[in-house]
């Protein structure tokens, strides 16, 4: 895997890119790498934007945070962009993973294809039961929680995720801190007390479910009273309730 | 559990919640919950910001669009703020949900405590694997994909979680979809097409994973050239490279 680093003018770009377009251009890059596997050398940012589910017009303006514009009349050269999108994100180098908590959801990361797939190897799993501790799990055994500084710092971990239940995340978070680690992805639902200098990023399960019950209630709450939905044409409070 | 549905005036402003301020909603309630099984009564703005990792003028702003205020020198009075938020998240209903795909990922799902604990008990599991049908996970017994229909029907399934290999994710969705499931969490890294009228959630690990690997690949970038860090002071252009 080459380890070029981005080029200065991307690295600029880069600091400016809001945070919801860098997920977005890890969508895009997703989408084109399929188009680019069944040979497509060209997409239409028409075509791009309904692939990946994102208005033609916002997808532009991401793209055009990184400089790329593409062709009127032709559109992006696929494999242009997905070297483009690839550089920005730092995907030409590895970063090396640690999945702490083994239970099912840490099972489930260990395993997870998508990880070892786009420069994400998994290189250490830790938990603190004892049974686990030297057993296998997606071929990398397990090390004990005692040891997460020594072994990330030995393999080089550059990326943390926290699987643990709750009590245990913020001194799971110490040690990886502790051991250089700079970017953490949390699925215990506690805030984590860092370092300026590292990132956090939450998948918060519940928060998810919490939202999509919040739709569940506005649409419940819309179905019982007038037709105020989604078609914007709604009468603002006339609501009959039964 | 309760089932009454939001006051109209709550519902009026439940639609004017921006999709952010919600994920944020449910981020409050958590950490008030917390207080509230604390038996803390009273919580100022800074308190709470500071426990959610959120800014203090942000966490004002997100309570105003629920219509509340707290008191000056008081703060919020922590029962009232929560229920309020329960009441616009509608969690004074019961979700039930149904997770399609009992892989690693699909049985953390199944066993997830936070799913239960919060009015959306699990009550339907799918899998195509014949093995599986009939055997209990998290004390459900698996269905085959076959029956999602006439299943979430019969279960009242308003939520589904697809935890499927994403070659199957979009079928998996359209037969949720034709049993009136209305909101989806999709963990499959894949587009799904829904109606209008369904609320597609994503979680894409792999899209996590690179905005972790940005994050890595700026700071190292940062850290190979000059300083142009995060405090705003950097020299743009000028780029030392060993």
């Amino acid at each position: 895997m080459n380890t070029t680093p981005a080029e200065p003018a991307d690295r600029e770009r880069a600091r400016a890119i809001p945070e919801a377009a860098v997920a977005r251009l890890a969508v895009y890059l997703r989408v084109l790498s399929g188009m680019a596997d069944q040979g497509v050398n060209a997409v239409s940012s028409e075509e791009l934007s309904q692939a990946a589910g994102v208005n033609a017009a916002k997808l532009r303006k991401d793209l055009s945070y990184i400089g790329s514009y593409g062709t009127r009349g032709v559109g992006y050269d696929v494999e242009v962009l997905v070297s483009h999108i690839e550089r920005i994100l730092g995907l030409t180098r590895n970063h090396s993973v640690a999945v702490v908590g083994i239970g099912n959801l840490g099972h489930a990361l260990a395993n997870y294809g998508g990880f070892p797939g786009r420069g994400f190897p998994v290189t250490a799993l830790f938990d603190v039961d004892a049974d686990l501790v030297g057993i296998p799990v997606g071929g990398i055994p397990v090390s004990h929680i005692d040891d997460i500084t020594a072994v990330c710092v030995e393999r080089e971990v550059s990326i943390g995720v926290i699987a643990t239940p709750p009590p245990a995340a913020q001194s799971v978070c110490d040690r990886l801190v502790s051991a250089g680690v700079q970017c953490i992805l949390n699925f215990a639902p506690v805030v984590l007390q860092v370092p300026d200098n590292v990132e956090v990023r939450k998948v918060d399960l519940a928060v998810e479910m919490q939202i999509l019950s919040f739709h569940v209630a506005r649409r419940a709450d819309e179905a019982a009273g007038v037709s105020v939905g989604n078609n914007g044409l709604g009468v603002d409070g006339m609501v009959i309730r039964p």
